[in-house]
């Protein structure tokens, strides 16, 4: 497969990024082609404007979506948006690699999200779920957080994961028509031993040797429902 | 009350730009203080880094939270966060307002969270949910979206909008202390008439004009779980 790795971590010595190396190593040497889009190191802009695109073809109010679809349809989008729907485009899986920050992605990871998700190839009209842009890709999260696994879960103090991660998982990922696999979970990573961190690698090695037989997430299909997006049924 | 709204959109024309001013002038005729960040006027940087802190606790490697806590004791965090964080301080009430992007808030208010909501003022030890460090505080989030009421909720095509909202209002707002208050939600809003806007404006102001008798949302209570975190009883 092509794997896009995209990384969101300040510090390059962080157990975040280590797991990111790891991932590079393994998936090569299990035949992938990786590329790697580490945001911090390329001082990605997260901000979406009216600057990410070399013209407007409503200068005089901008709304975003509309101006995607424009700038993708005459290539008008900037270059470093280019670049990054080309990796996209070439993957077969795509990682999302970061720390947990406020139940999230990193802001500049939501950036990269915003500015490159772009209306007209990403989705657009019918476009999305199970008829997304992204159809036939694979995607999948991998991040670290300070909480202990106990504290996630239906009844637990944070609630259950999945429901924190629905933004990205169901309203981005899958909306885009990724095959969302099961997120790979490192929890409480500030607090424990090297040793936990080694079987954290380990289970981590064993999770991407795993890859192909990982069942994808189940989210909605259009065909449940009706023309106005009403359920059917 | 004093009033801080955080506003991000790109676009001055937009109308969830004309739902800010909106609330301005609503909540200063109702006799409020009202303070603005505009963050796309601000040019704020969303992105946390070690550029944060004028000198970092430990400079050999960066633990974000850790340098959060450490540089806000000794004065050391960037200038323009010291500022937000004052503009939290002496509001009663922070008013999120943005357009919805993936399901979520756009990049450059997420990174208003990840460098404002610091380590040690905001939450730290047992400090969180209704121990957090802005407890006494109200929240709210006012939002625009491009899909149709009937499109959200438990059998909708994107599922319930709450669930979506965890992370800001559950993962974030109430987990620093903050009253979360029902959102205010525009639906539809780039595909309808300018009657049906000036509708939810009047709502809008409705909506504000209330404000003192919206009933909190229900989050944990730290007295709901045992010392490890686990649910009691």
């Amino acid at each position: 497969m092509n794997i896009l790795i995209v990384h969101a971590h300040p510090e390059p010595l962080s157990f975040t990024t280590a797991m990111k190396d790891h991932a590079v190593e393994v998936l090569e040497k299990l035949g992938h082609q990786v590329e790697v889009s580490d945001l911090y190191a390329m001082n990605f802009n997260p901000i979406a404007s009216r600057e990410d695109f070399s013209e407007l073809s409503h200068p005089e109010y901008m709304n975003y979506a509309l101006e995607q679809r424009h700038a993708c349809k005459n290539k008008q989008i900037a270059a470093d948006i280019q670049i990054e729907i080309e990796k996209v485009q070439k993957a077969d899986l795509v990682i999302l690699s970061f720390p947990m920050y406020w139940t999230s992605v990193p802001a500049i990871l939501k950036g990269w999200i915003d500015r490159v998700f772009v209306s007209g190839i990403f989705y657009g009209g019918k476009r999305f779920y199970n008829h997304g842009g992204m159809v036939g890709k694979k995607a999948l999260l991998s991040f670290t957080l300070g909480g202990r696994e106990h504290m996630f879960g239906d009844h637990a103090i944070h609630g259950s994961i999945e429901d924190l991660l629905l933004p990205i998982q169901r309203g981005t990922l899958a909306y885009a028509g990724f095959d969302v696999l099961p997120p790979f979970t490192a929890y409480h990573v500030p607090y424990i031993s090297n040793e936990a961190r080694q079987q954290i690698l380990l289970d981590y090695q064993q999770y991407l040797h795993n890859l192909e037989n990982l069942p994808a997430l189940d989210f909605p299909k259009l065909e449940q429902f009706d023309d106005k997006l009403y359920p059917l049924g």
